[in-house]
């Protein structure tokens, strides 16, 4: 691992997003997304995903200057055509007429369709947060997963973000996908030759596993919950739900269809929709009560489940944003670590668009 | 088990809800609320649950004949004061108010303060249907349930529930607690005299346990997901989401201040809002795009995923929503069955309120 200064990549990964050809603006959001992601500790969504969106624009599955339309509408709601762009970019965008749908009616929620990947969820539903709203999204992602007594993969990790202001307490922010675990938690489990639990994935036919490489082996991950006796139809539940929104209602590509995020996979001949989907909610917190009042409670809520008595063993309870805020405050000041791999990739990318991606020590940690 | 007539036990429970004093279309509402959950399967939440109101009601901690009142609103939100009344009654309020919103802003939400147990969610999610929109409810509920790496009872099972209109196919409706399980299942457990797997529940310490009594000495449920290694963390953020969504914005109690359901728990001598709350929301399908093409995608989304591939030694892929409509027609057809002490509960309340409580073949199944 080796540790690089936030801001230089950042700049990096705006500049190279121009370099696609993404206008300033665009670019600059798309950054501070995955720049967000890497701060966060939410590793797989940062700069390590950044060559996968520069070989789907390679292929044209990604359009770097999207002609996003807003093609339905009502005082609170709307559906946004992505034209094929950067899910960092659409969902942003989609959020922003969220909260001004908000501002007038209360509520704003904006369905996307002709998306692709959007990062990480969080980054969206936290936009609400300056605005004293509460920020909701979620998206549909490549079918990893399988519904329970299924082993097809039919849905995506969909995660669900929400975001809830506070007052003098930091902001409320659940970001999670709706299987047991993310992908990239197997992957650490193969590096170092471990099992993974019973519940995380199951094999190619459906069985119960503890092989860390089940996945690429055929098998699929599994709904939070795991079995059906661990509650696992709910978590089935919940990402048929995320497939729902972000997709039959926007019109986008849902289950088998969702077209995959890496390159050497081919999308599905047949199309059900367009491109991969999202569904953004900004909520006035002010259409309920007032901003200052609410808080103020939110702030008794997080104090009083902070102070929750710890279950023999544990030392504290921790609040949903805790750990990525905590985590982004150390990696702001000792820097990101990035594997070797991403560092490859990455001065791969700098030499294919001329930036030049430097590991020299005042690209590092500062 | 005594199996009884559907329509014999709704007409029983209506009229007695009459006898309190309710006005006769929210009786017939609360009834027909109740009778929804034993059709359905839920039996804790049917006729089961009966006297529980009922002494609430006797105790003054449930008003008969509330004065609901909005008490803010905009176009696509408001909040209402349920005076204390039944869930049961301030919930369906709560959702004609919500898709009136919605006919002419796109989404009507409404958050509920000042109310008490609302029987099941998916009742008041399904009152969307029928006007081609997508239903949600939330409550919160008695804390029984522990946030990750704690042992203090803080949540309840705080339930979601979401519909979404189909085509041909039935609709699509989840209905589900954030816990792992209901406590209805460890109750079976201990009949059976059975442990109760890992992950449902913790002892007083907050040690993993199978015990099924666990709740009874002390423990709490888990959130869905069991511990952090099954995603526990994911479900303790759901319930905290219900929680905060039905309580903290609208005005009721939160957390541990949730009133108890049960008449022999005093309520806590603080309040830090009224009553529990309930968070309701209905979504206009052509908001977003034409119902007719919504409904159909949906028909296409549920055949694709009833014919998903079973797993190893399963039989056939579910759709939420599918045991609940299946055990409807069942019970529909061949009666509800109840406990013994359900049914002297419901025999004690007749002599109460003067109504025979009959039990005899014409009240039992057709």
């Amino acid at each position: 691992m080796i540790l690089f200064d936030s801001e230089y990549l950042k700049e990096f990964t705006s500049k190279l997003f121009r370099c696609m050809g993404c206008p300033e603006e665009q670019a600059r959001i798309a950054a501070d997304c995955l720049n967000q992601a890497d701060l966060r500790g939410v590793d797989s969504h940062g700069v390590a995903r950044l060559s996968g969106y520069v070989r789907l624009w390679e292929l044209k599955r990604l359009n770097a200057t999207p002609d996003m339309k807003i093609v339905h509408e009502t005082p609170s709601t709307a559906v946004l055509d992505g034209d094929l762009g950067l899910g960092l970019v659409t969902a942003p965008h989609a959020m922003r007429i969220a909260i001004d749908k908000a501002r007038i009616a209360g509520t704003g929620w904006v369905a996307v369709q002709n998306s692709n990947h959007y990062g990480i969820a969080g980054y969206h539903a936290m936009m609400a947060l300056e605005h004293d709203m509460i920020g909701i999204s979620m998206t549909n992602a490549s079918p990893l997963v399988a519904p329970t007594f299924s082993k097809s993969r039919y849905l995506g990790t969909n995660p669900i973000a929400v975001a809830f202001p506070a007052f003098n307490q930091p902001p409320f922010v659940i970001d999670m996908a709706t299987t047991t675990v993310a992908n990239g938690k197997l992957e650490v489990l193969q590096r170092k030759g471990m099992d993974a639990p019973l519940g995380w994935t199951q094999d190619k036919d459906g069985n119960p596993t503890t092989d860390a490489y089940s996945l690429k082996k055929g098998g699929s991950m599994l709904p939070l919950g795991g079995d059906r006796d661990h509650g696992g139809h709910k978590g089935y539940c919940l990402g048929a739900m995320v497939d729902i929104f972000s997709a039959v209602l926007s019109g986008a590509n849902y289950g088998p269809w969702v077209p995959p995020f890496v390159s050497f996979l081919e999308p599905p001949s047949t199309q059900v929709g367009k491109g991969i989907g999202h569904f953004l909610g900004a909520i006035r917190v002010d259409a309920f009560r007032p901003a200052k009042e609410f808080k103020e409670n939110m702030d008794i809520w997080i104090n009083t489940f902070r102070n929750a008595e710890p279950a023999l063993g544990q030392e504290r309870v921790l609040i949903p944003g805790d750990p990525e805020r905590e985590l982004t405050i150390e990696r702001q000041k000792n820097g990101i670590p990035l594997h070797e791999q991403v560092v490859e990739d990455l001065k791969e990318l700098g030499r294919k668009f001329r930036l030049n991606f430097e590991v020299n020590p005042e690209n590092q940690s500062k």
